[in-house]
């Protein structure tokens, strides 16, 4: 069966995440249903991160396999026509070789944050920030987030019920800087645990609160105990911006 | 009666406009219920600019007055606490002198059009921009703009029920650009005709699609003809981005 991998944006803002779940709407059962109406055939999409309940995103990869031939574009824009009015959007699909894998081949995910500094709540974007009034030093939240940077084990800042084997990871980056009236994380790893990114920013948020000292960050990383960790950052200011295949299957991929 | 001057955002979305109505909620209403909770003061809250339903707001400027005097900052605060849960936020508030008029007395008034100029459909911009799937020819667009800059009567360019005396108007700017996938068109000036922004949008938008021929700009506007002009570009992708005083009330406020 042939095997396409699509480029995906949604809303997170109805779903309970990205999985599908019996009970609740999710984006996998929005692009599952789209592809039921368009081909008749149950297909099995597979994204590349299990986004949270209200987590958003610019650029979710997922496969999926059809039994007919689809000329990518035509399935793009087919599968569009489908979803609506789901907010999920296919901003790319492209055939894909039988050995790709959408989560397992995936060699980088980028996720970016979103706080809203100021002291009027948003209008406009109500939902895609998390607003915080109090003034937040963005520098210091930078340099506190360069202790997260590496290889560690980031048992503090994993959800208790995470399910990756090892709490060991390598944060590639992990960014802080003041854009206008908003601050924006950027994060990006090979792959995360459970909450990382958002136990991420609610500990840097403290620091850039005052209310934690710069080292606390690092003395939190070492005490392993999810109970250092500051609180968790809520869902709607995270947004899985892009991922990354740059392993045997896709070699020419290195910047999508 | 002390004057009050507030800069506000909001999203046009569920409104009928800015100006109040009797059977549909507005951006006025709305912050005029928010005046009524916190003060008991059945206030008239005066617009710069009085956007169409659906137009959104990034720096709309309004005025009113209030028997009490109010420290600015507590005020700003208390109405975007009685301004819940409409999509309306205060982003600043000053004291006034008891001479401003917040439509009168502007100078300038800057919008800004958002086209999504892209296949896919928005998910998270949806409601905030004009979804074009067929490329667009930025630089044509705004060449032929450039026709439509300075004095002259924009009859073709003004809606049937435009209440204004003359059609007579001076534009300082239009601006077209290219910004990622977006194609964003800034106009300025000190008043605009109702409807003069979008449809300078919609036909600016044929001619970057090709079906009008740049000269087709100048030649629509010197017909001094409503038929002559293009569609008019729908509400959701226009903004109100700011309202600039230099008059002599406010002369240090060159560029707010």
């Amino acid at each position: 069966m042939p095997r396409y991998r699509l480029t995906l944006e949604y809303d997170g803002s109805p779903f309970s995440g990205w999985q599908r779940q019996a009970d609740r709407p999710s984006a996998q059962q929005a692009l599952e249903d789209a592809v039921l109406r368009l081909t008749g055939e149950a297909a099995h999409v597979q994204g590349a991160g299990r986004t949270d309940a209200g987590v958003h995103a610019l650029g979710q990869v997922a496969h999926l396999d059809l039994s007919r031939d689809w000329e990518p574009f035509r399935l793009m824009e087919a599968l569009n026509h489908h979803l609506r009015p789901a907010p999920v959007s296919i901003l790319r699909a492209e055939a894909a070789g039988a050995e790709f894998h959408a989560r397992f081949d995936a060699t980088e995910r980028e996720y970016l944050y979103r706080i809203l500094n100021r002291r009027a709540p948003p209008a406009l974007d109500r939902g895609r920030v998390w607003h915080l009034r109090q003034p937040l030093d963005a520098e210091a939240m930078h340099r506190a987030a360069q202790a997260l940077v590496g290889r560690h084990d980031f048992t503090t800042f994993r959800a208790a019920l995470c399910q990756a084997k090892s709490p060991v990871k390598t944060v590639d980056e992990l960014r802080v800087s003041r854009v206008g009236e908003e601050i924006h994380i950027v994060a990006r790893a090979r792959s995360f645990l459970h909450n990382q990114v958002r136990s991420f920013v609610g500990t840097l948020e403290r620091v850039g609160a005052g209310a934690w000292a710069p080292n606390d960050v690092a003395a939190a990383l070492e005490a392993r105990d999810r109970s250092a960790c500051g609180p968790v950052a809520p869902p709607q200011g995270l947004y899985l911006v892009a991922v990354k295949y740059d392993g045997v299957q896709r070699p020419s991929e290195h910047s999508p």
